[in-house]
């Protein structure tokens, strides 16, 4: 589908709009991939770079310090919430429709700056990846840290996740475990003769439902963890006695802890139960001591907050790059079905980050 | 596939090995039932019915009261376990292969005793029936039930199903429930802003972990009861806090108990909590108080156990008509890949029956 050329310079939610209706479900990124990547070769201050579907765009202009900023370009599958719509609710305007949250208006702020932003005050390496919202495998911001590791380069990094336009800084660590319990089949009619592995779990339910989470504070942020049950499985059919039952348990850890930290509390929580190791990521330390980060919040005039989901944030903090979240839209909206983001959150952010690259 | 005739005067451990290595998986009894038919029909004494592939075969005697012995062609599904082997295992020779135990070992001595029998001193209805191991709608016995219920006419009944070559009186009923747990979705990084509804099941786990059984005494045999889960599920993806959690429960309730007695005692047990009756069948009271029953023990020498298992004899229970389970293999051994019946139990089995319709 041909579509018209994107003018960056126009209003942000107007551009935010265009970029929102360009569909591009992770895996079908090449539409705007190629639309961003012609809009920005317009600027002769900016030096446009492509990876695959994740473009990069930055200024050389000598600047003593460089900051990157970076969105994702996918969404979540549309949940016939497309196109957008501009509505009323609750007395604020909102664009209404897939990827307004997560994360095109952010997006839409990267491009309006990167294309009118021409003299920043520090040189800024604009990044639009693909791949965000599946594996992580496929993520387009890991593969640029592999192949392209230079174009991360920076000092302080921002990502326009959704924060509802307050600063989020580092992010919590995430570690799924499966903890398995085995049983005895048996005719249920003589359940005597087995050992019910359903059963079996119930210590490990009561651990669950009774666990206090831990708040644990990293550089001056506290981090809220928590402990669940995200699926259970057993049994075979309703006349046998189930001889095995796997309860898979999510653990947010702060970005204080280690996954080797965060694996022995685990095992300690689960003591005597069979558990493997599933899937482990570790969070990000909101490096909120850091001059960077501190100029960063007070430019924007926000109150720094701590960031509970995983993201990208941890890529940069991985680097050696303190980074934060910044971006307009309620996290909590984030791939419901009634995405939708306050533009005056848009207009925020647009007007927070220009500040930010207009200091001294 | 033609079949050489059924000699159902052959030895009848040799019978029991014909009529297992005719495949007779539920559905596919045609074959068997077309066998046990011809071979029926060579016998004057024999008033031979067919229904479907249930096969009927009576004596017109005259006799002052009529039994019925009945068992069910078919099996569950075979496991590279036919054709059948002589084997010799822990010092006895056993029948080993699908149906051996459940129940071709039975249906062997009914057919060699239907033949040899020409004079027992009851009338005797001889049934072989279809569709035992699927679903109850589709049992051969309740669609004859339904159809000739003047067939099932009986002061008493057998079922040879495996007991071991022991009486075993009436069964236990059978109820399954589901209790679902309800909770509120989010994303698992945030788990407060939603409700885990696998937490939720821990309480219902915890119960039937220490739930204490009652064993019942009923007409003079004691049933032990039993309350298993026996499917658990619940989540949905692994960054999502669950919504709901379903724990199907197999109630194994004493026949003293109806169906009502056996729901308000789990609405009892499981308080509170959303709880759905998905299937019900009443046991039945092994009638061991009545003559008849009297008689059939001392006749087979045998001790009367409680049958824990749901079987057929709820029907002729349901139908006014006295009736015990009696054939050869143990019960825990059916369905298993390793069935196998001791070629003793067969020729005790045989024996017993014998005595019992010869008495004066």
């Amino acid at each position: 589908m041909a579509t018209a050329p994107l003018n960056l310079e126009a209003d942000v939610v107007e551009l935010t709009r265009d970029i929102c209706d360009i569909e591009s479900v992770s895996g079908n990124e090449k539409q705007l991939a190629d639309a961003i990547e012609a809009a920005l070769q317009k600027y002769s201050h900016l030096e446009v770079i492509r990876d695959g579907d994740a473009i990069v765009a930055r200024t050389n202009l000598g600047r003593s310090n460089r900051v990157v900023i970076a969105g994702h370009i996918d969404t979540v599958p549309v949940a016939n919430n497309l196109p957008v719509q501009m509505l009323s609710m609750e007395r604020e305007q909102v664009l209404y429709g897939r990827g307004t949250v997560d994360m095109k208006a952010g997006v839409a702020v990267q491009l309006k700056l990167a294309a009118t932003l021409t003299q920043p005050t520090s040189d800024v390496t604009w990044i639009f990846y693909d791949h965000e919202e599946v594996e992580a495998a496929k993520n387009g911001l890991g593969r640029l840290a592999r192949n392209r590791p230079e174009l991360l380069d920076a000092s302080f990094a921002v990502l326009c996740e959704p924060t509802s336009a307050q600063v989020e800084g580092g992010c919590n660590g995430t570690m799924r475990v499966d903890l398995t319990f085995s049983g005895v089949k048996a005719h249920s009619a003589r359940p005597w003769m087995g050992k019910n592995a359903i059963h079996g779990a119930a210590n490990a339910l009561a651990i669950l439902a009774d666990y206090q989470p831990a708040e644990i504070d990293v550089d001056g942020l506290v981090y809220r963890e928590s402990l669940n049950a995200v699926l259970i499985g057993g049994g075979i059919a309703t006349n046998v006695i189930p001889d095995e039952c796997v309860v898979t348990v999510n653990y947010r850890f702060a970005p204080s802890k280690s996954a080797a930290d965060a694996e022995s509390h685990l095992r300690e929580v689960f003591a005597g139960m069979e558990m493997t190791v599933m899937d482990v990521a570790e969070g990000a330390r909101p490096g909120l001591d850091r001059a960077e980060a501190k100029a960063f919040v007070a430019a924007t005039q926000t109150e720094a907050r701590p960031k509970y989901g995983w993201t990208d944030v941890a890529r940069f903090s991985a680097l050696g790059v303190p980074a934060v979240n910044f971006g307009p839209g309620d996290p909590s909206k984030a791939h419901a079905d009634d995405e939708a983001v306050p533009v005056s959150q848009i207009y925020a952010c647009e007007k927070a980050l220009r500040a930010w690259l207009s200091v001294g």
